[in-house]
């Protein structure tokens, strides 16, 4: 079963502690405003510009990023817990 | 007797746990912000640009779909209860 | 005596319960934002685009609508109660 | 003497009692934000729209008029009370 | 000694009692927002629309105008008290 | 040791007792608002307007202006004290 | 491990007092707002016009800058702490 998510929305993994990129990103403990680290699952089309033309997204499914910790929509998509954000609230992708 | 929304606003029935999905979308009980389940009945003409150019919906009727909560003013249609929502408030599309 | 709004206002009666749509739209008591339906009586010449542009309004004079119940200023117009409310303020149509 | 308003304001006249539309618009006493009826006395040129452009205002002197009751600066301009309104406090005009 | 104001603002004399325009403009005591009476001194070259393109202003050195009383900066120019507002603080000109 | 500002911001050096414009500007003690009088040291290359073309600034190093007396940002530009503003923070060009 | 940060976003590594411009900037312990000294490590590929035009960033990997000191979200990257940014976080580049 496939979600397809409107506009400049992108639906997320949290990534396992295993999953994580090694030696790669660490979040610390102290941070003010703790990220979380992801994985793109599915992207919305994009959203649109004053002139009501398209701009694609900058990620793609399967992409890693880090993402703002408190950000997004949680829901259960075909036994997988995952997270509907919008593409603002991705800080970069790991590449 | 038929209802026209306006603008970017879309009519939407709540789905039955018996209509739901099957081993599909599944909204955890600790979500914070619970999106619902829903199906489209009807959509507006689409909202404008800055050019006052129609922008058609994204979404038909007849998609099956995901909304924020407490979204959109709810009435009785035709003996069937149903929310008037705007395009904004829908998370994405199950296909 | 005639009144004509200005911009993209609309001036509405709100319907008494004889007049209502038979069998159609119910407002259920327990809604949280209940809307009202009314009938248009006279609609302004539309709202501006960026460019300054003419954007007639989508309903007009006679058609019956749903509208939000806290919307609009009311006044006495010929004898008779109306409101004048914003296109904005109208959910849709009731065909 | 005259006073000219700059961009979208309007120089508006409270009309008396005995001046008011007869059998015309009546506010009630019960209106939750009550209109004050008046008569335009002077125009400004107009805003600008995002190009530079000016939109001429839509109502003209001698216009009379409905507007938001706290709307706008009071003066008194050649002995007479007026107050300096922008088009958009006007609701319509009474025509 | 010259100041030369930056983009929409002005540079305003406020008019003592004598100077003001006779049998004209009086501000009411009861008034809830008193404008003020004052003469242009120096204006800006104007604002920038959205294109980049300057809109110069609507008032030019030496115009009397009505201003909201609150508003501005207060500085001494060549030993005469002056104020510095934006043109939008401007109500209109006495003509 | 050069510092290049970003976008519409310039860096300003606050003028001392002696070096302020004789017989000019003064800011009475008791201004509500009261701005300081300074010197430009360095300009940025302007902010951009809605088609992404750069808009040069107004000021120029070496330019004596009024600035809002609480804006910008204080660092030590190679030991001199100096602020870092907007350009929309400054009032007007002391000629 | 690369880290491609998005849109207008910039990675940046706080600079060690020892790594700071000699002789040059300080920031005063008494600034209300003190800002930091950093270099940029990564950089986005800028955000986007209103008419979904790429504007590039006018910083690049390498430039040493001042930032707002509260500004961005705090990461590891490859076992070094680093900021992640807004352009609009950076008041200017040290040449």
């Amino acid at each position: 079963m496939a979600f397809r998510p409107l506009h400049d929305r992108v639906v997320v993994r949290r990534l396992d502690a295993e999953e994580k990129t090694k030696g790669g990103i660490i979040i610390p403990d102290t941070a003010k405003e703790k990220p979380s680290e992801g994985e793109v699952v599915a992207v919305g089309p994009g959203a649109r510009d004053e002139n009501g033309k398209l701009i694609p997204l900058d990620v793609k499914a399967g992409d890693k990023m880090l993402f703002g910790k408190w950000s997004g929509t949680e829901v259960k998509l075909d036994g997988r817990d995952v997270l509907i954000l919008k593409e603002a609230d991705i800080l970069g992708v790991i590449a």
